[in-house]
């Protein structure tokens, strides 16, 4: 892991960006040093750059609860080499949605069990070089988007202890075997009118989630339009399964 | 309005006891005086006596987050005079509910129409009189389940502003009607696994309402099994819209 800048922000969370091999990534931490800080794993959907705002605005309200935040680049996305094969299924789910037809479950797989295979062991790696620095402990969790990733990790990674996780993506079906897996405390974020996004494969894979703790908040509106009070629930279930 | 007794709570909590008419209620309101109080309403499935350990820790929370909290007994239900009607309606809905047969839509009208009618004016002289109250003032919330009596409050009474919602119990299809000219905020909780709930239909009813801010809260387990950290969710929830 190697450190590509640093800069205090306006609230005096330190913000660091950083390499891991050839993944970009960025993390954030408290600006005085206290007790080591839990880390939340920040996911999304691709494209640091295009997603910095929100990502920043996302850590600064995690750091302020007393977490530590990082998150590292998608394969495939930003400055990172195209994936040829994941960018086919992307323009043909387009397709699919631009003719309001059903979308098959063979672009689903071709589009993000891909992603899956290749990101998930750049977030253990990352987790690895991120729990190896001073002032950063664990448990961990993984609050974010592309679902699928989030419950790969949350199978096959065990220091990942929670889970916020935003039902706003496509799901391949082979998924919902592993979902019955995951037993850790989850918080399933719903949009009702995620216009990009199949309400009632949300609910069944909230449904299929084998944890014994598992909470659904559905709120009103689009892709992006999660209430800013979500935050604040977010780090409160962090804090509950955390500390 | 009359009060019949009144004890001050080992927490400081002063709970009265009141009848108004020939409806039994109670009160709890903090043990110092402060500025008025928003005013919660518990709502509550019938059977004050039966209810009061769950109603009491519920109040007990409500009045320490800086309400007001108060509850009135459901028509038919306590020391109230039995509705036959709903007795047997009630008495049909546990022999279909025994067999595994499907709830027919003509036992739940019979079961739940009859008690709305009926609570919905009590519940609004009970808001007369408790409002009159020195220490306690407006904004009003609901927060409770026999959820047709809150979607019918609502509706009908301008001072309640937003309310909590337990979809535990059986809604007549005519009040889906009703539920799309909800507009206040609501936080309807599910119990995700509630053997006496149908989940489609709650989360149908949830779908309907007309309400711009509209959060569903779902959790594992049972009727009786809401976590309880939902009483947070839910005083925050007020805290937002009451004050």
């Amino acid at each position: 892991m190697r450190f590509t800048s640093e800069q205090r922000l306006d609230d005096g969370v330190v913000e660091r960006g950083f390499t891991l091999g050839e993944v970009p990534g960025i993390l954030w931490t408290p600006g005085s040093a206290s007790a080591p800080a839990p880390l939340i794993l920040l996911g999304h959907p691709g494209g640091l750059h295009r997603m910095y705002p929100r990502l920043a605005a996302r850590a600064r309200h995690t750091v302020a609860e007393g977490f530590a935040a990082a998150t590292i680049e998608l394969p495939g996305s930003g400055d990172r080499p195209r994936l040829a094969t994941v960018d086919e299924a992307r323009a043909d789910l387009q397709r699919a949605l631009a003719a309001g037809a059903p979308v098959d479950g063979e672009i689903v797989d071709r589009l993000v069990l891909p992603l899956v295979e290749k990101a998930v062991p750049e977030w253990r790696a990352a987790l690895d070089a991120l729990l190896a620095l001073p002032g950063i402990g664990g448990p961990v969790g993984y609050a974010g988007g592309v679902i699928a990733i989030g419950v790969r990790l949350a199978v096959v990674e065990p220091r990942i202890s929670a889970a916020v996780l935003f039902a706003g993506s496509y799901v391949p079906r082979s998924m919902f075997e592993e979902a019955r897996q995951v037993t850790i405390p989850l918080l399933v974020l719903l949009q009702w009118d995620d216009e990009g996004n199949d309400r009632q494969m949300a609910l069944d894979l909230f449904d299929a989630f084998g944890s014994r703790e598992k909470t659904l908040h559905a709120n009103m509106g689009g892709h992006t339009g999660v209430p800013g009070f979500e935050g604040d629930d977010g780090s409160r279930f962090f804090a509950r399964h955390l500390r």
